[in-house]
């Protein structure tokens, strides 16, 4: 057992963190401003890391963690692309990571994403980590992918272990209402039409619990540099609402074409998740089926967590 | 003319960008710890970048620059590369940035480094701006082409016009003395012996004069994104060290070989500079060996300026 300091841990990603690290035998401290939204087991360090980032550097001298695992960031949907926090969050960051290094930290897991990569070179190749261009087309994957590089290169100063895991598309517990599995739920739950995109964009989903057991399995292994945290199976947006509409039983309420496809959505966005699987030693247990299932039932049975989270 | 707003002002790249401005007739604010240290004709904004940011963003709200040209940075020899203040001015760049935004700034020219760049990959290739991969293999690198990343990606969600300047070697006025030019020039000028490597790796050599008046250039034009600042001219280092012997009359204490190359130092970094020349429109006046003579005499008649700004 370590101790693990994890930020952002009453969010979207760090709650499925902090549940992975648990069920490992990790001790996790968690920093948000929302304790009772962090997992059972987490001690909460109860600080903002934007407004008040002090509360933290004094818990790192007093506590001196071993491993840091950075899920807090804005995203809040339709805003996170170019909200200039991006900039605050990784001023913040570089801040935070400094504390914990000085502090004695041995390891440091970044929360990365597939916007880091350029999603105009891709064509239908899977996105790999060493070989798949960096050049982010936002303010969010540069400020993610800045972050990395600034983060990778002290850690290489100083000795401390550098790992930095691409999140793709997640769906699952305590997603925001808005984003495409929710608002597909909660709309033909609620027998409203559900107004989409052609659908034929194809993308890697994976169930947030088997993200934040990817995240946990990462932070316990000793692999460093980028880690595509996905599960590698190419699928349709439109099978992910056909899904939805075969889990709600209605699937006369889908409206495929009824909004346009974007320009400048990629195609195909899909891990090549060989460093997960070989190096790391992780694979998702959790089908897309049974994910969807599992957020439908949520989501059946009451608004759910809207947190606004990573 | 348009109201300029230049960090580092009384530093090594600073000076020399305040000499250009004020030669094209802009009007220029100072920012910097030392405003005796400054050109006459700018008009200090005392402050502590790192310390106490808080004087710039006053300055800014009142003042509302138009133009930012950032460069103020920790650039101690032999520490610089590896120094952890390069996460606290990669974290103080993005508040400044953010501020003059919002105080309704219009161009913001940042200051890079061809380490950047990725040397293993040169060979005999120039750098280019659009073509050459960009992996840092620095702290410094990182920091540096972080900032650019991130304050790209945010212009680009407001309008606002970034470009970035990447610097080579540059030496001249302010030059700190430990570094190549003003070593070999102190040693020869004291009689004594100039222990030096083999020499061969070729460079690309600018009087910081050139450089100054080259950022002054790219602040005043529409050019946007990376833009080299170097003379585009491959020079062997021994190439420069002969120079400085026959300035000083004391070729013979030269000592090429003393000192063994570094596996780690690239046999070629040249810049291309089709976009300076092209684009921007400037051409470096000063030839290297004007420059070396105007550097030499500098260090004869005393120990020059040693600032330890950029």
């Amino acid at each position: 057992m370590s101790r693990v300091l994890l930020t952002g841990a009453s969010g979207f990603v760090g709650r499925a963190t902090a549940v992975g690290l648990l069920a490992a035998g990790e001790t996790v401290a968690g920093v948000g401003r929302n304790p009772a939204a962090m997992p059972a087991g987490v001690t909460p360090v109860i600080a903002d890391m934007l407004g008040e980032p002090d509360a933290v550097v004094g818990f790192l001298r007093e506590a001196r963690p071993e491993t840091l695992i950075h899920a807090a960031w804005s995203t809040e949907h339709g805003r996170y692309w170019s909200d200039p926090a991006n900039l605050d969050w990784t001023a913040r960051t570089l801040g935070l990571v400094r504390a914990f290094v000085e502090a004695g930290g041995r390891r440091i897991v970044t929360i990365g994403t597939c916007a880091e990569y350029d999603w105009t070179v891709l064509g239908g190749e899977p996105c790999r980590e060493a070989t798949t261009p960096l050049r982010p087309h936002t303010l969010y994957g540069a400020a993610k992918h800045a972050m990395a590089l600034l983060v990778g290169a002290y850690c290489g100063t100083t000795g401390v272990a550098h790992a930095h895991a691409r999140l793709f598309l997640l769906y699952g517990d305590g997603e925001q209402p808005a984003r495409l599995v929710p608002s597909l739920a909660r709309s033909l739950l609620a027998g409203q039409p559900a107004r989409t995109t052609s659908g034929r964009q194809v993308r890697d989903f994976m169930d947030v619990r088997d993200a934040g057991a990817a995240i946990a399995a990462i932070a316990r292994s000793d692999r460093t540099g980028a880690v595509n945290v996905a599960t590698g199976t190419p699928v349709p947006v439109r099978a992910v609402a056909e899904t939805i509409g075969e889990l709600t039983g209605r699937s006369d309420l889908l409206e495929f074409g009824a909004l346009p496809d974007r320009p400048d959505d990629p195609a195909y966005l899909v891990a090549d998740v060989g460093i997960l699987t070989g190096e790391v030693g992780f694979r998702p247990t959790i089908s897309l089926r049974d994910g969807l299932r599992h957020a439908v039932a949520a989501w059946r049975s009451g608004p759910g967590a809207a947190d606004h989270g990573h």
